[in-house]
């Protein structure tokens, strides 16, 4: 049986990266990104995307794919912000 | 020595970690929460919590430092979203 612990990280995984689809969502709708923080999307991303080479070194297949998720919505989201920081306003 | 997934392991903490500063600091210096999204913030600090307490139960003091620290980052964007959501627009 799956243990109290483990229940509680499988929790904190799927919170964590499923948070990331209501902000992508919203930021794709609205195309609004003025409130967003251009670093915190950069470091994010390039943290999600380590965290990802490191599942894939200790091939841990829960953390390749939680971070792999995060990694396509965090991804859009910057995306979002780097087009408008270039060629709109925020 | 430290391996090279540990390395890579310690910077995708320090990364996604620290990426919620910049976002925490602009929300505070700015006030503006428009273009966040009260879902992502919610579901993300809950998930945050989790991990805290994930940390706790398995005794693991690296996801606890470093949750620790997001969980503040975090709770204080979610603060300001709400409080502009009941008593500001957006």
């Amino acid at each position: 049986m799956i243990s109290i612990p483990e229940m509680i990280g499988y929790l904190a995984a799927t919170l964590t990266t499923a948070s990331f689809l209501p902000q992508a969502i919203l930021t794709i709708r609205t195309k609004d990104t003025e409130s967003l923080s251009l670093s915190m999307y950069s470091l994010f991303t390039l943290g999600v995307l380590c965290w990802l080479i490191y599942g894939i070194y200790i091939d841990d297949k829960a953390i390749i794919f939680a971070n792999a998720i995060t990694l396509v919505l965090a991804a859009t989201i910057l995306f979002c912000k780097i087009y408008n920081v270039l060629f709109k306003k925020g």
